[in-house]
């Protein structure tokens, strides 16, 4: 079995300095030992009509899904949620196995 | 700089065989020297409210954002793209720089 991932794309509302969200979530993740890793981005590319709005992608990796099941209870991470819902306008969230089917050389 | 992602996340329309649009995925990447790697998962965790419908998350990884250009233009997924635009009920994609915050140790 692979990694779990959590991943979330995200539209902020208007006026949300986005640099102080990262701030929190980067602090969140090094907080907590359960998240592998963390990786996010900025859309720069994609023909607005694919990206929907959508602008940031955050993915956290974890070992296993026990990880991030603890990550999700973790009470850290209760209160940035709630700190990150009051500033989206609209999100996807998805959490599943990660299938590796090329690997980097 | 580090990778630059190409994210896409999606929703199949009812009857879709996604084995097979999986199959052509990954013979997509395989063929094509500048992609880096591909991971996709499809979502076993999240609430119904979250994932807004989608279902799978497909994530290919390049060198740099050069690599990826070559790979949306090349004739293979020009070709695989009309494929999956006629299984796809919904699509949001986005493409970025990744940013590495927290590393795996």
């Amino acid at each position: 079995m692979g990694d779990f991932k959590h991943l979330v794309i995200a539209k902020f509302k208007d006026g949300v300095v986005v640099e102080e969200v990262l701030k929190g979530m980067e602090k969140l993740v090094s907080d907590i030992d359960a998240v592998k890793s963390f990786e996010w981005g900025q859309d720069i590319e994609s023909q607005e009509m694919l990206r929907q709005g959508f602008t940031h992608a955050f993915l956290m990796t974890f070992n296993k899904k026990e990880d991030f099941t603890a990550f999700v209870s973790h009470p850290n991470h209760v209160e940035f949620s709630a700190t990150f819902s009051a500033a989206i306008e609209k999100i996807v969230l998805l959490d599943f196995p990660a299938v590796l089917a090329k690997a980097p050389k």
